[in-house]
């Protein structure tokens, strides 16, 4: 157990010196250290994101779906929002807006594939929007949107284009400022590899001057509260609206000090061939991707099963040693199961990965080529060695 | 640095046992290991809370503040609420209602003061109320209700008790079952003593069958999202509706072991002690306590600082190794400042504070008698040794 | 068992921030940061023993055992040494120096008294020695010798003076420059408070010049082997004889640094006020010290029991809470039991184990008067709280 | 720095669950818990050395070092021994019967070659020895013998089979029972993975037996002194000659677990494996291997540079994150360095070590390809994927 290896969705593959660094036994959050932290992870998240000073980070006592609730905080009653949803996480967004008094639509994918950018524009030249929410790879599935060009085509329609990049930040291509996103998110414990317990917002200047609008948020997550705080962090002083994940804090500052040193393009780099890598090696063993050609992401893979059960795979994936996540697509979720390879992902992972899916699944009466497998993932990793 | 105590009012004294089980670099949320810290993090708070198995815990990924707007899950569009406020976290509740829909009175006391049963049952008496909210503790100023009497003076009014318990559970005496209170929340960091992340809901089988009501709650803290998953937990099965916060459940589940093995009646006497040394040194030094005889708390003391300012006296005492509280109650804010013993709390600490304080105000000119406030702390802890 | 108290007398009371300072995963011993560490360890153990720049320190892969017999090192075939036992572990000289070429003589105390000065000097001036080894205190039964008139005394007539500072060094005021001592040894989990791992040995001028003579030393031990890898530490730079405790010297680092801030005043304080509490609370229960009146030291107490079996004593003990530590010497082993109040010791140790021996003795039937104990203890540290 | 990687010789690749099993805060000796870890540590290190109950194990306060030199516990004055040595460590040997009143003689090879069974039986043909030293693995070079058939061919000579296996134990193929090994030692901090600190041997019945000679060892290592105490400790019970490393044991007991699961055999597989990738990506990138053919070990390789200088490039190695040792050996110190592939070693270490080696190389202006040298890696790897 001791042993096991976390390549399950999120929390994902954990580095000891992040997580350790959780441990402020003696500090509490008005300390100087604690204001340092926060003022170093908010920078931190910024540099990440691709978002330049004007942009205001915010760390937030939630999950990744609070930091998701949070941005109703940019809207106002009556706003109309476009969902574009490739899954689960996409149609998250519908159950979240569905308790605001606003107005909502959603354009959504078969499993395993993505809204493309002209069905996008379509809705958006027929309809007004305010607002349009994208989902840069959806957890459920794997699939990634080309970001960059999607939010280039409703750029032009909408006040605020909102990217849900809780399974990208960290390990995909993101450049706020560049790409003029409004809003983007995330979580702690997906690719930023820290410890769960914060979610992440950064937000425009655009965006954070509509928080001057009356708010339909709610409490806890209405940014307003939090705003006048986030800047006093910034300033290096502190300030209090409500307990911040000390903690956690302090193991996100760790993680970013460790991704300034490997620098963003490499780690996106390295979560990149080590994706392929993944892939190559489930598709030699005769298995296939959810996610179609050309929307698969760095971070989570989706991977249909066959011939054998999926809770029988993932206990008997445990019991050698990794720890892997079920399917959750309504639609297909007893034929997949998922894989996070992101944070401190690195090739060891995923050939043991690959070993284990294909022991496992033999052991169970699957017909797999594990040799194949392997090779195909050793191959992919030739003169590349992302290693950091 | 690595040597200062941590007396603030959340998170307060750490035990390092319990802040290192948060680091389980290759556990996730869907391992037997995670199930089983839940599951005995769940019926654990229900035994630090005096509740029987009819009632149903909730761990929930954010604050304790985010703990308080879960419970507007328990209200219908309309419900008419009651406030008993004492201070800045009693005047929360107005604040996370005033964003839903419903309607609510508050009372309110004086800095240091409590509103009196009789005060509270004369508004009942005259208008109806579907539900109070009682603070047990007011973390701005560490006043305590009495909140056995209170809650049986109310019960008959009312179909909801809820009790804001962030700066008690763990800390002070406390019988939901018995005193027959519906709903109680707290949050991790404080008299549990474990890492700040989670927030906590305990609900009776009656609060419970109000959740399946029409919702007027917002999406992450909607408790009826979070009931099944609590369910299957409680049965050692997992569950997923979004991400909790993992390492914080696992030092909750190391705190309440600890607390197990200590008994919570043991751990509420040792508080009870501590908080007794502590403002008898108070007393003794010349200096006054916010909350008024016979509403002071066993967790959170408020003490009126005067000759000097509070400010720096706080950056004092934090180079003298021990970090306090600033006040916040806006009718008092630079007069006085606060101090958390609770959680790890034992009578070093006691000690270490009143020295510091009387150390620490000395130097910035204040007259304090500090022989005389080490005396009175060490004479309250003759015979009684409250160590765990 | 989390919190369980150590009292022991090595390892004893421990800081868990000098003990995880040991947890270096990924920094070796050629490593800057480890001669950081090591460079840093040497210079703070001169400073806790009052050794100026002019003597040599080192730390060796032992334990305080394997510090006393690299003292050999420092003798030649032939050497005469007088050794001047109070206990089991001045008794232990006589077991190292059997097994090499020197002559000695042993002179010895009854259990609880210490060989004075006057019967060293009187066995000096009738025949010649080279060197001398005096214990500090002999942890054996908690003696203290009057180290400072001793050394004075006994300076005069030998080359060498050798100070087994095992139980003293960092709990016991001691100069080496001053009092003019050639060597003194000590091990890193004593009054140190660090990891056990490291025997320590602190070296004068005088003493270093001895090791350029034929050496009688085995090979791990001998201190010509470590006297340059030391110089070279002590410039910033590093070197190889044999590994080095890695961790264990990260650990004595972190001790030191925290010993730098409390300064070796205020610690030797602190556990001159703690031993004092723990004695007057013995007294005042009805039991008695082991060493006589005026040799008592800081760090280790010896206590006799009465009417119990301390086997089953010290069991029950640990249930309760606390280890102490079995007593040793042969004349009166099963009538006696010892307690480490070192490295970390504060106030509430030193309450808590009065109240567990209390407790425990009382529960095997045992006449003590626990109230007054517990009186004893909390009167002594009035107006004196010495916390760090 | 926090994620560079430790490829020394020893202390080398670190699992942190491993270490920070050392943290055992309130856990002192006479623990319940220390006897029970001390016990399954002896028995582990019986297991990973393939000894069977007859053998006695032992865990002492001292570096490989040190039990190298408790070895002399089973010598008496006058033993005649032959020294076999391929290096630094097997001269060391020499060194340390040096001090000892013992005769020996010590046959030598040349770097990077190792005496052959031939040249060793040919000497004891004519001349008698009572006692044989063998260096399994040589830590200066790499060099490692063909252990099972050079003690097949020496046993029937002499009385007693001393092996050092500092530099094999936990990753070389060893089985003191069926290969008739009388005397095995090893350190915790090479290829057991566990913090540095603790010296270990096993000696066979017959060895034991020998015990009961006059002794002409020293005291701390005089295996005497111990056999009573690790006699009790197997017997699940304590004991106390000296203070043994109380953390570091904790940590190997966490590393026998570790191992057991894994299992012995698996572990020597996983070694080989990435021995073979490292010299295969050495060999293709154009640099040679200090160690013959035929004689290079699973756990260290030295490895030849040209054109540059190893002082620079170990900086160099360093500042890219991995930390290398320096060459040792007197004859060809200034033109090869060192590298530990032990312990925790897994495919991705030797990937990151073989690109680091390039890498640094190159930027000081040696011609090495770099391509080769990783696609050598990781074609050996194809089809073994030797996790654990």
């Amino acid at each position: 157990m001791v042993s096991r290896l976390l390549m399950h969705v999120g929390p994902s593959l954990s580095n000891f010196n992040v997580l350790s660094s959780a441990n402020a036994t003696n500090i509490g959050f008005a300390s100087p250290e604690f204001n340092e932290a926060m003022k170093s992870s908010l920078e931190g998240v910024r540099y990440v994101m691709g978002a330049d000073e004007s942009y205001t980070p915010f760390i937030l006592p939630c999950s990744g779906t609070g930091a998701m609730e949070s941005t109703v905080s940019f809207l106002k009653k009556g706003s109309r929002v476009l969902i574009v949803s490739n899954g689960v996480f996409g149609d998250r967004w519908e159950k979240i807006l569905s308790r605001y008094p606003v107005e909502f639509r959603i354009l959504k994918a078969n499993p395993g594939s993505a809204v493309s950018v002209d069905q996008v524009v379509a809705e958006l030249r027929t309809t007004h929007y305010d607002a349009v929410t994208l989902t840069h790879v959806e957890t459920s599935t794997g699939v990634r949107i080309p970001l960059k060009s999607m939010v280039a085509a409703v750029r032009p329609f909408v006040n605020l284009v909102i990217v849900d990049g809780v399974a990208s930040v960290g390990g995909e291509k993101l450049n706020m400022s560049e790409w003029k996103i409004d809003v983007c998110l995330t979580a702690s414990q997906k690719a930023l590899g820290a410890q769960a317990g914060a979610g992440i917002v950064v937000a425009s200047e655009h965006a954070v001057s509509m928080l001057k609008e009356e708010s339909i948020s709610g409490y806890l997550l209405d940014l307003r509260n939090w705003l006048p705080i986030m800047g006093e962090f910034l300033k290096g002083r502190g300030g209090y609206f409500a307990t911040p994940p000390v903690g956690t804090v302090f193991s996100v500052r760790s993680s970013i000090d460790l991704i300034r040193t490997e620098t963003i393009e490499r780690r996106v780099e390295r979560h990149k061939i080590c994706a392929e890598a993944f892939r190559n090696g489930i598709k030699a063993m005769g298995l296939e991707m959810v996610a179609g050609e050309g929307v698969r992401s760095n971070t989570v893979s989706g991977v249909y099963l066959k011939e054998i059960d999926t809770g029988r795979f993932l206990q008997e994936c445990m019991a050698n040693g990794v720890e892997f996540a079920a399917g959750v697509h309504p639609l297909i979720k007893d034929r997949y199961f998922r894989v996070g390879h992101m944070g401190w992902v690195e090739p060891s992972h995923i050939i043991k990965a690959i070993d284990t899916i294909a022991k496992s699944a033999i052991s169970l009466g699957a017909h797999l080529n594990r040799a194949d497998g392997e090779k195909a993932v050793l191959e992919t990793f030739e003169g590349k060695v992302p290693c950091f």
